[in-house]
């Protein structure tokens, strides 16, 4: 089975002035295609410790993918260190030329210098991954049974080349099939879940391999089986999950799509062709932002509001303040007045409220920190959930998101 | 001078299920105190893949410091590996186990079973650095002249933990003081500027760094002097920087602070007791994030409303419907409009809005995608700013909520 080793570049991921987010792409896009990430080392800018990289991944796995150091500065010298490697010269690409002085005429409006001329220079064995994005292409070498692939830094230059380099990977390799299958459990933790399968985990085989993710209240059990026959792992992997049924049935609420919970609630708001709107306290915009981020959204979300002053919940929202200084500004009475006013005001079916107290001080509620409302208006009802989310203000924050998904997502697909 | 290794231990970074955040940050703070990080690897839950890791570790590094791998279930072998590594037995340490058994009994709500009380069980040679937020230790050993330090994954669990081991490392090791210093320019690109610079980067001493940290639409300058007498890199460094004056005096516009763009903002809003909203269209709640996820945002932070449909721009923020019909939804006019709106209805000092056409698809608006507006009301006036954000969904968000922030900021400095 083909292995792969990536290999991040460059100095600012080793002093933390980036976070290496492309590593946990590329590795999910090869564990799709059936190839296993043996590891992920991350290097400086350097001749010796670039080579040193290539080296050790050569000896453990058959493709090689680096990111980063291809741009036009001194300090990118992965091309430079390719062409050593692989006892090869650098030699210009008549094509990424021509797009680099089309990208200085027409986008980037500088001058153009030899430095960014320069970025055309390839060793002359590699294939370009032509980078319509940007000015540095990528690069495929294969030699001897390995695949050496170099992809620019910048994440959507990356993953547009990246799909490029991906059909050539299965056509080079001959890849097993990765089938998943992720179960949703919430209410127990990691290890009381592992007690209670025990006997059911040790007995899987060899090729199925399970994970536990615990995340801000729930665990997912991810099952990933591999192998030659597509059919069989399907149907082995589901055989495997019913069978936790009378181990763990009441703590499992479903099986993981792949789609995440709130593309889950715009396909189904989309299709019934219903609205959501947000009013948002101590998620300050966050809950609102995780439905906007999805292309599409425009359809069913029609607004949100951040009523971080307690004023503004009374004035947009219609809370009454009699409710406030009765119950305060943390409580189930306030948490659906503003998923009510919400609903009203911005005329939508569905509307989501939180309201809470993520610390570090306590705000203008006598709650304990960690303590959240979340409201919940619908065509059928009005109502709100109490939690107490801890002591840390981004996870309290982000405990919260995932809940008030979480609990709009169950209403939506239970009706 | 000393260097570190990283090494991340789990299958779950390697499948790309998780983003390995905690890297960066270990590798921010110790730069931060002097020590190189020379490599980041990330390796599977594998025995002989984590002892090879640490062994060519040691060979290249004085400090080692891993993630992962403590957690309760028997994929967790970070512990066994370092008993044997260190030729070491497991033992239990009380104190550890009384906090477990404190958790399980206060927090946790299920039955404590034996494979919690076994993260109690620490090598004998390895100083537990004790974990109030979680169940599983961090552990100090050091051995010759190195230090070994495992910290458990979870991100706030090893941050507590990092803060105990920095001063332990400060103390064993001699360590040179670090200076940077970040200038801030906008307007040329990367290249262009290497170009401009030429000459003094060349002549930059061996101690003194010289990084170009491109970002949408700005190029970050960041210096970084190493040494044994702090004034004297300070000096340096600072010389260093007035000599670019008269290279690119025209497109600097400062020098980065400690603080981020919009804590900036915080202070100087808290420090003259002037309040915020924002009204936004494209960046569906993520600019207000910005602000709300900074700790004491609600001393100025007043109130965000997303106007994600064209109706909530007229009815909840007084945009005239006429405008919207004539200079369309994503216009110069609306944005102000916006600002205008939220400035008033909010009764804040400064309101900043966005609108625009973040893609794939066109919404009510003709502009061709990627261009946004970013309105901004202040005390003394109301404007707007037109761009030009490409075509890349994410990147159009992002760039416009920098935009946003850089444009407030220097309105409210400019003051």
């Amino acid at each position: 089975m083909a292995k792969a080793t990536l290999v991040t570049i460059g100095d600012e991921i080793l002093i933390g002035q980036i976070i290496d987010s492309n590593s946990a792409y590329i590795a999910k896009k090869l564990n799709k295609i059936g190839v296993d990430v043996h590891a992920i080392y991350s290097v400086q800018d350097d001749y010796d410790e670039i080579k040193n990289a290539l080296q050790k991944a050569e000896k453990e796995t058959d493709i090689i993918i680096t990111t980063g150091g291809l741009g036009p500065t001194k300090d990118d010298i992965t091309k430079a260190v390719f062409a050593d490697y692989f006892n090869d010269e650098l030699v210009r690409n008549e094509s990424v030329l021509e797009h680099i002085e089309y990208l200085f005429k027409h986008y980037i409006q500088q001058p153009i210098l030899e430095v960014n001329r320069d970025q055309a220079l390839v060793p002359s064995k590699a294939e370009v991954l032509f980078n319509k994005n940007g000015t540095a292409p990528g690069m495929w070498i294969h030699q001897k049974k390995l695949a050496f692939i170099a992809l620019p830094g910048v994440p959507f230059e990356m993953k547009a080349l990246l799909d490029k380099a991906i059909p050539k990977i299965q056509k080079k390799f001959k890849l097993p099939y990765i089938v998943h299958k992720t179960v949703l459990t919430y209410g127990l933790g990691e290890s009381a879940i592992a007690d209670k399968i025990e006997k059911w985990a040790d007995d899987l085989p060899n090729h199925i391999k399970l994970a536990y993710l615990p995340n801000l209240g729930r665990v997912r059990l991810r099952l990933s089986a591999k192998g030659w026959d597509k059919q069989a792992l399907i149907d082995e992997i589901d055989d495997k999950v019913d069978r936790l049924q009378p181990m763990i049935g009441d703590i499992i609420k479903g099986i993981e799509g792949e789609s995440t919970p709130e593309e889950q609630i715009g396909k189904i708001l989309t299709a019934d062709n219903k609205t959501l709107a947000i009013a948002e306290s101590c998620t300050g915009g966050q809950l609102a932002a995780r439905f906007t981020a999805i292309p599409g959204a425009s359809s069913y979300f029609t607004a949100g509001i951040i009523s971080y002053a307690t004023a503004i919940k009374s004035d947009f929202l219609d809370v009454n303040s009699s409710i406030i200084d009765q119950y305060s500004v943390v409580s189930a009475q306030v948490a659906e007045a503003m998923a009510k006013g919400a609903k009203e005001k911005f005329q939508v079916d569905y509307a989501v409220s939180t309201t809470g107290n993520a610390g570090p001080t306590k705000g203008d509620s006598d709650a304990p920190i960690g303590t959240v409302f979340i409201g919940l208006a619908t065509p059928e009802m009005l109502t709100s959930f109490e939690f107490s989310m801890g002591n840390h203000r981004e996870r309290i924050v982000q405990k919260t998101i995932n809940k008030s998904i979480e609990l709009l997502l169950n209403t939506l697909v239970r009706k």
